[in-house]
């Protein structure tokens, strides 16, 4: 054994170069190796941004997993993914870790094309069983005996999807495994009466003394009859599984184990080893304290779910620099109007102050829902809610809205019932990547007939726009950016905006920048140092994807000849396609005309600033794209310049 | 009470003007009705198609919900809402209930806008909880004591839609209704844990004696202790319930009544009465019998689920005139390359016959798997196979994949996984109308990067296509439409298509229409009748929605000068719009473009034909709009004709 001062200098982790080494350990040297990695977690997290208390969770977990099963042959798969930090330093990641989440270093989630031991990429919540699922039959179907793990948090055990996969692996009856990692929390704590039905725990002390009272018993009796005798002998289990959270998995046939301490790693590593013998699919059950190690964590695990650099010592991090987000643009606001119509209903999936909602619910409990990790369900019964004459507020990132695509056009749109969907997090969201950016909401939304979409230029706007799509007696969305708003003055009095109408925010002559939601700043940036250049560009904020301001537009589009549009959301179908459209039915060719937008590709991960330069829609790129026009105006006539969105 | 005659004459059902009436009756009287309905039922479909056996299995269940409730305040939704024909025939649609499914007349599923009885729009499965949660929530926000009842079948509860609303049901402990329709069986038999666990029914008199012994017993313990006395007294009523289907839900914290007959009025009105006096949700499991009443429903009850016109006293339909469907295609292909390649998994949600998987699942067992009404997971579950190096398909209708858009675009997409998407029921479906129709697709799979979207012209072309998309290493759809093909010869050899690579079907040098999907047939027919009209044009099957053959269609728009895309989606985003994207990024400006597709309208039920002249994408639409082209050139050169669609 190593000596302490070893443990400490070196340490055990640096040994760690293949995930294989952790069985060779001691049990002490386990719990040494958690030490390490939550130090190292904390350190990096604290200089990166990340998630710390879910990885802060699972550290002990993390280690037993890979003491039990061989990642190189087992897949080990991650529900959402943000707790994988421990594995990452597990499976040959160590040297990269300081790269966690910064452009071009590795991922904050699972990527298959990262490691080798990244079984399958996840982000998004309730996926891991039906993945796990799929690659249990398909190792079935190989006469392989690798075994696929999915390590799912009880808040993503509130999502319908994980409930579709547990209702098909209990009939598949295939060794699946997964292992319930219940922090009686998903982001904020969770909701749902599934949550509190897991937390109905008996002591193992109870339950043992139950079980051995109730054989004795049966064991005494003569006075009934065998088939009753029969019926309660097979029964104790069933009894006993009732007062642990068992039963409901038992119905779906699904054998359960535990609750396990999950910070006890000879108990988990146990409970691991049981699971794998057992035919057929089973769920470990296994409590975690989010945020165990890191006092500030432990202590306000919701606030550590995620978070930007801080001072380790103290768990503060930086305020942002003074401007206001639009998150709490978008809570205050509803706020304010929910005061004056108390037909004004907020919702969220599980996300209450991710979208800002938190300062609504503490004032109106009665008007705010939080439904768990159920999008579906919480767009329907909001449209429930609109068929009753209320006005629900569906507060959600726009990339989990797209779970929620059929609710949204089969239930909200085809009855025209008025919802509104608040989208945050819409365009790149920075280094959460690629799971998580919101870059499809225009092309998807936009197709859906009764849709009204728009995007504001500020956070100003925004109260505006979240005004209007209250006010708007139909399906309304809003999408906005992750982050700080632009620092503009906020108005008290909120209006009304006339749908389907944009505003020129800047004449000119020479060429027509389209700009939508967060592009408009830059558009005007652009327009700003273009005139430095001579070059005089008029500037549209759109306002509205849908219904668009086709006359504005086009008017203001014949008057320079030369357009540019500009959006932060995929070419195919956006909002540039939109005015590409506008353009076609009503006849008129520009002399020139650039879309600038995200190409046909996945964006990764980075600072947001660094991915819109990337991306080619930055007041830089739009600067180029004018000067471009201008130039081979007096050069020869293009009618049109194939745009080239990232560079 | 009437004579015998009079009933059979005038009958009890035709003095049924508003659902109040049906409380009046006595027993015997609601008997009668019950047969007036069925016999109505029987006479309307067997005329105008339609789903016959599930609303066959309803009729006592639809009374006895209108005898209990007052449907003019209290909420009855019908999930899926193919089973409210009773509820239309009571609720004063009798004299219209000739017009089912017709275009014009009563649409086959509860439309807000056709009766104030019908108090939410359905057509999609698990939508049914939410939406009476929202209403429950807002009636109390109302302080109204009206109700909100859903009935749901048990296929639909292997949702997870349903499960998410259940979760947030027994959470938020409101009056909430649920009518567990239970028929063992969603369209086809069904499957997973549920569907077992729910049929684990014991008979009523030994559930009783099981009760009465157990309680006699503990009355007469004296040798254990108190604790666990009370442990056990308290827990007969959950042993009782493991025994019925009641557990899952009391996890869930939502009261469970049940099973009752669901053939027994008497029973069904007494269940729900009782329901209507619990505080908090509540569920009656209700057995019902599909196509009950009907022999050859009964006896085939999948067959009579959705049914053509067919001969009332044989059961006959017509056989579709000897043409194949492309679901049959479909089906015939999947077993051909099966045969050919053991990797080939094909998966469906709960649509064995509709997707025509059922040969391929007959030959191939072990590869077949279907997950229930259960899209979302089929999606992922289809990944994790496909990460394992298997090639699975998933067969699905248009419509419900908007179900799985999240999993489509994160665990396929962004992974790059070869999962190939066979999207039947493409386009418009007819009289099952706007729940139904798959007029989005197009638009919103088009965005999502590495997707390979293509559409046959017939149903040979649908055989290569799914030889391509399974070749194909990456995510690939292959949509197509609802009904029978074209009548073409089927070859034998399957052939791998080039990715991205469209057809020239026709030369021609007047004007170019570029067609996709069952849209190039109409498109040829178009071109021969414009050349007895002196126009020449040609046609190209563009095959591919993406990657789009931009080439081959530029060079042939640059040809004739004049272009006319024409496809079965919406035009916001789709086809069309991908065709004048290309031309912007190329630089190139047709003399004239006309977009003919779905304009931004939700398309009613009614004949496939007959929507298709509507929406202005037919033969005859294709054709006029060639002409107007002509004829503007022969006068002033319009840059772009707006296009029309509907007309």
């Amino acid at each position: 054994m190593k000596s302490k001062k070893e443990a400490k200098g070196k340490g055990l982790l640096s040994q760690i170069e293949s995930p294989c080494q952790v069985r060779l350990l001691s049990q002490e040297q386990l719990l040494e190796l958690a030490q390490e990695i939550r130090e190292r977690i904390i350190e990096v997290v604290s200089k990166n941004g990340g998630h710390l208390a879910p990885n802060l969770g699972v550290v002990e977990l993390s280690i037993a997993l890979h003491y039990v099963f061989d990642a190189a042959h087992d897949r080990i798969i991650w529900d959402v993914g943000h707790q994988a930090y421990a594995h990452k330093l597990l499976t040959g990641r160590q040297s990269q870790f300081d790269t966690l989440r910064q452009f071009g270093g590795i991922s904050g989630f699972p990527k298959r094309n990262e490691s080798r031991y990244d079984a399958f990429n996840t982000g998004h919540s309730g996926t891991s069983i039906s993945a796990a699922l799929g690659m249990t039959v398909a190792q079935n179907l190989k006469h392989s005996n690798a075994r696929a793990i999915a390590v799912i948090g009880d808040g993503s055990m509130t999502g319908g999807m994980a409930f579709e996969a547990m209702n098909h692996a209990g009939d598949l009856a295939k060794n699946l495994i997964i292992v319930l990692n219940d922090n009686e929390m998903s982001i904020s704590p969770n909701v749902g009466a599934l949550s509190s039905y897991l937390s109905r725990k008996l002591s193992g002390k109870t339950l043992m003394y139950v079980k051995r009272e109730t054989e004795n018993f049966l064991k005494s009796m003569h006075g009934v009859g065998s088939n009753l005798l029969q019926v309660l002998r097979r029964s104790v289990d069933s009894l006993i599984s009732f007062f642990t959270p068992g039963m409901l998995f038992q119905a779906l046939e699904i054998h359960y184990i535990g609750p396990i301490n999950g910070h006890r790693i000879d108990k988990v590593i146990d409970a691991l080893q049981t699971a794998r013998e057992v035919d057929g699919p089973v769920l470990i059950h296994v409590l975690t304290r989010k945020g165990l190690g890191y006092e500030p964590a432990e202590k306000d695990p919701t606030s550590f779910h995620g978070v930007g650099p801080f001072d380790p010592s103290t768990g503060k991090g930086s305020n942002g620099g003074g401007r206001i987000s639009y998150t709490k643009v978008f809570g205050m606001a509803m706020k304010k109007l929910a005061d004056a119509d108390p037909k004004i209903v907020g919702i969220t999936a599980a996300m209450l102050q991710g979208t800002g909602l938190d300062c609504f619910a503490e004032k109106y409990p009665d008007r705010f829902f939080d439904v768990g990790i159920a999008e579906q369900h919480a767009v329907t019964f909001a449209a429930g809610l609109a068929a009753e004459g209320f006005k629900p507020v569906v507060a959600v990132y726009s990339t989990f809205l797209q779970r929620a695509y059929d609710q949204v056009l089969h239930d909200v749109c085809l009855q025209n019932l008025p919802v509104t969907f608040a989208m945050d997090r819409g365009g790149v969201v920075g280094e959460d990547g690629p799971t998580h950016h919101g870059l499809f909401d225009m092309s998807f939304l936009r197709c859906i007939p009764n849709m009204v979409l728009m995007a504001p230029k500020d956070e100003n706007e925004l109260q505006h726009m979240l005004k209007t799509a209250i006010d708007h007696n139909g399906p309304a969305a809003v999408r906005y950016p992750r982050g700080n708003g632009i620092g503009v003055k906020l108005d008290q009095e909120l209006q009304v905006l006339p749908i389907g109408k944009g505003e020129v925010v800047r004449e000119g002559k020479d060429v027509l920048i389209v700009a939508i939601g967060s592009t408009v700043q830059s558009a005007i940036e652009a327009s700003e140092k273009l005139e430095q250049d001579g070059i005089s560009a008029a500037v549209i904020n759109a306002r509205f994807v849908k219904p668009l301001d086709s006359e504005l537009i086009l008017s203001w589009g014949r008057k320079t000849g030369m357009v540019i549009t500009v959006e932060e959301n995929a070419l195919q179908g956006g909002f540039g396609s939109a005015v590409l459209e506008a353009f076609q039915e009503e006849g008129f060719v520009p002399k020139s005309f650039i879309r600038l937008g995200v190409t046909d590709e996945f964006v990764p991960h980075g600072e947001q600033a660094l991915l819109r330069n990337l991306c080619g829609i930055d007041s830089e790129a739009i600067e180029k794209a004018a000067q471009r026009m201008i130039e081979s105006r007096h050069g020869k006539v293009l009618h049109a310049i194939g745009q080239t969105g990232r560079r």
